[in-house]
């Protein structure tokens, strides 16, 4: 296949996967903001449809014929076309053995799991979701039996996809490090002198004025709103449906205003990023190619390092007292700053402290791990669930809702996600380090630049996003490899200097 | 073809027609709802795509031979799939000349018609609407060249796309009736006595009030909010995803409650025919397929017989004050009712009263009339707007977003469309002569039992919305042909009596 012949077979399919790509966003988005849910079967049948329409072009011959000749070729294109084509053949080979009904059969499963998973949550009963969940996993695992490479465990076939090379091997010392460091340091912050006071954060703020906040927040940080939209759902999430159209969702609680704040830095986070990839990979088709790690490093990396940071705390604060006539500021920025930072156990992954966070996520991967290998199966498994919630965290959940319900993922068929999460916290440390020689931060809050910030992030890591694997990435971007150390010690000096523990 | 292949084919086109109507009516929706502008091209050319593939469907051999056997077997089905397969015939047979690619032409123009559309309000300048709307015009007329039966005229061809059976000559004469007799009584209005205030209606409610008096206002007239939903948009629409999916939008102005109040109880009556449709339309593809007209018979019959009527009147001055803590409690029933019926020429048409709403669809009448039939062109339309609006309601047109820039619907390739408003204000005013015979309805109003109301039409007038063109319909539900005469002595009573003028 000569050199033009394989740039129109691009242009034809990175246009098709646009155009898809458009409507299974904005349908994911509809259903969670605005469907009424009594239609979601209907829905789910038609966007089953889709997706199997759209799992057919990637099977048709012209397709895997492409695919083949363009990485075959690749050498002859320059290093941005050369990683699309590395991707699209990585996917075709990962996808190989996947037929048009075994996807049509994971798609109706993971909606009819949502579909459950929403009525579970309606009736705050764990039992209504577990068959569902179970089938997810059941024809989940038919899949992962096709793809399995000799040595990998079901589970390594999807932490690999997520992050291409990693495994549970990786990952089991990457979690046994956060244990070792942050299981501690939570029972010390349990035993510690110094107590935050946590009501005043719980003041009511009417919904209008947090939705000013959170329009303010987004601007603040460089996120552009004229390119894209907030949006509100249960669990916050952003997509992307264009280059010019990246939605947010947030949820606002009268007497939890920084509930939305850090729903919407952290969503906000994962926008800017997506807004500011290089047109360029728009135009081949290699436009959101990050992984689920990378996107959310950045996102992390806003809500927890920039958005917790005492300069943008100090912003917060003056903002707040602003919108509401002063119903804050009886709270010195002392306070404030220790109270929006006060580390306790809680049972909501998303409403959890930047300490507790990485726990959460342990659970989590634990968890999926077993039931993805086989160890533990759905059935009772919110018992499984609340048993380690009192181990690693010393909780007693009190209902499913409180519990194994409060998460989206699993019900939309994303196992082998979370541990993201917790990569990114670690990258985002890594990169912080880096940045603060070419940037001061606090400087930059204090002067509301933060385009200062965006601009340094645009340049020295968003570039590499869609270019790089996240374990390549990092050692772009900061030298090194992935380095735990970094977000440990940040974490450790951060919480003994707001809890008064020496070392 | 057999019985059996005939159902099966039938249940695949219906489900194909379900799934793609979901998609362009979600995709409809967010456009105009949800989408930041900058992101209008990328989304029109998704649009595109789907709107094409779906196009190539109905053109295939398979679909194509399937129609035809299922008209010539019609007989031998029951009365709802009889109708069906007559309706998709009909529709086949109307298409038969267009392309694949003119139908993708079309499809383009009037993306881009409506990008334009956007672009010349945000500027208030028609200009940049002109070529845009020019070129939508030429590309439906070379389908209508292919369209077009002996003897009918270009617009011809567009009015018997929406209302069956209808033509130019049909509406000239139905217009020079209204025409007739609603001119001279907009002026005997204007040299009347009584002189109504209108400064009250235009106190500020707050928008978060408002929300909560369309919740309500939907609930009162039985629409269900558990299969629906309230949006925002410019220019208020109504949609229909799916069974349990009925999307309704309005706007809100801080000192014009009631402009929200009628949006929501028209949208809400386009709503509730779709709801209460029965639910063996769905099963087979027979929903959703009445006329303009007829949708606009309904939810006018709402939003001004029902919703201007005085009984309904005292309940929303009731729901207003209970709201407002009383903003509105000085205004007594009769003021209030004088009010919201207050007539006098207005720019716009959506904000038009009951009275002079005609008016405003006849000068759209006119104007497409002649520009669909090459009579005038769109180069300085707006004049010929202005000079129109001067001529009939005495009106001096300051901008284009005042005039020619207001509606929506031809930026949407809409040509024909308008005359259903007309239609649907006489159907509604014959329809409420015979109703009256079963049903007290301000007795309904009063004791809050709208339901009433609601199923009465569901069985004398949606159950036939599907099954029978307008003119029939009509005929079915009243024993008559359209009669202009109802609506006519409906709005000389109720203004004569309103405005104390004698006959």
């Amino acid at each position: 296949m000569d050199k033009n012949k394989i740039l129109e077979l691009n242009k034809k399919y990175a246009d098709l996967n646009s155009y898809y790509g458009y409507i299974i966003q904005v349908f994911g988005f509809d259903q969670e903001t605005i469907m009424p849910k009594k239609a979601l079967n209907k829905s789910g049948e038609a966007f089953s449809y889709f997706m199997n329409e759209y799992f057919k072009i990637t099977k048709s011959e012209e397709y895997i014929n492409f695919v083949k000749e363009a990485y075959k070729h690749k050498d002859e294109f320059n290093d941005e076309y050369k990683r699309l084509f590395e991707l699209r053949y990585r996917n075709l080979m990962r996808n190989e053995s996947i037929t048009p009904e075994l996807n049509n059969k994971l798609t109706l499963a993971t909606q009819n799991g949502f579909a459950k998973w929403l009525e579970a949550k309606g009736e705050n009963d764990y039992s209504i979701f577990e068959d569902a969940l179970a089938q997810m996993i059941k024809v989940g695992n038919e899949a992962i039996e096709l793809k399995k490479k000799p040595g990998q465990t079901n589970y390594d076939v999807l932490l690999d996809e997520y992050e291409f090379g990693n495994n549970e091997k990786i990952l089991d010392e990457f979690f046994s490090k956060l244990k070792a460091r942050i299981v501690p340091l939570i029972k010390e912050i349990k035993n510690a002198k110094k107590k935050i006071n946590t009501e005043w954060l719980h003041r009511p703020v009417e919904i209008n004025i947090q939705k000013n906040l959170s329009n303010w927040l987004l601007h603040f940080n460089r996120f552009d709103l004229e390119r894209g939209y907030i949006g509100e759902a249960e669990h916050p999430f952003t997509t992307f449906p264009s280059k010019d159209d990246t939605r947010l969702t947030t949820h606002y609680y009268l007497n939890d205003f920084s509930n939305n704040v850090y729903s919407v830095i952290h969503e906000g986070g994962h926008g800017i990023f997506g807004q500011n990839e290089p047109d360029s990979y728009y135009q081949i088709g290699l436009e959101e190619s990050m992984s689920s790690a990378q996107h959310e490093t950045i996102s992390r990396f806003y809500e927890n390092i920039i958005g917790r940071n005492k300069a943008y705390v100090s912003k917060l604060r003056d903002k707040i007292n602003e919108l509401t006539n002063g119903e804050f500021s009886d709270i010195s920025l002392d306070d404030f700053y220790d109270e929006i930072n006060y580390s306790a156990p809680t049972f909501k992954r998303t409403e959890s402290d930047e300490l507790t966070y990485s726990i959460h996520i342990l659970i989590r991967y634990e968890l999926e791990k077993a039931l993805i290998n086989g160890k533990i199966t759905t059935k009772g498994l919110n018992k499984e669930w609340n048993k380690l919630y009192k181990e690693y965290l010393d909780l007693d959940v009190e209902n499913d809702n409180q519990g194994i319900l409060q998460d989206v993922h699993w019900a939309q068929g994303m196992f082998g996600y979370f541990p993201s999460y917790a990569l990114g916290n670690a990258y985002g440390a890594q990169i912080l380090n880096t940045m603060k020689k070419d940037v001061n931060i606090e400087e930059c809050i204090n002067n509301e630049k933060l385009e200062v910030v965006k601009d340094w992030l645009k340049e020295h890591v968003f570039k590499y996003g869609s270019m790089l694997d996240a374990k390549d990435w990092i050692v772009k971007i900061t030298g090194e490899e992935l380095n735990t150390d970094y977000y440990l010690d940040y974490l450790e000096n951060k919480y003994r200097k707001i809890y008064e523990i020496e070392k």
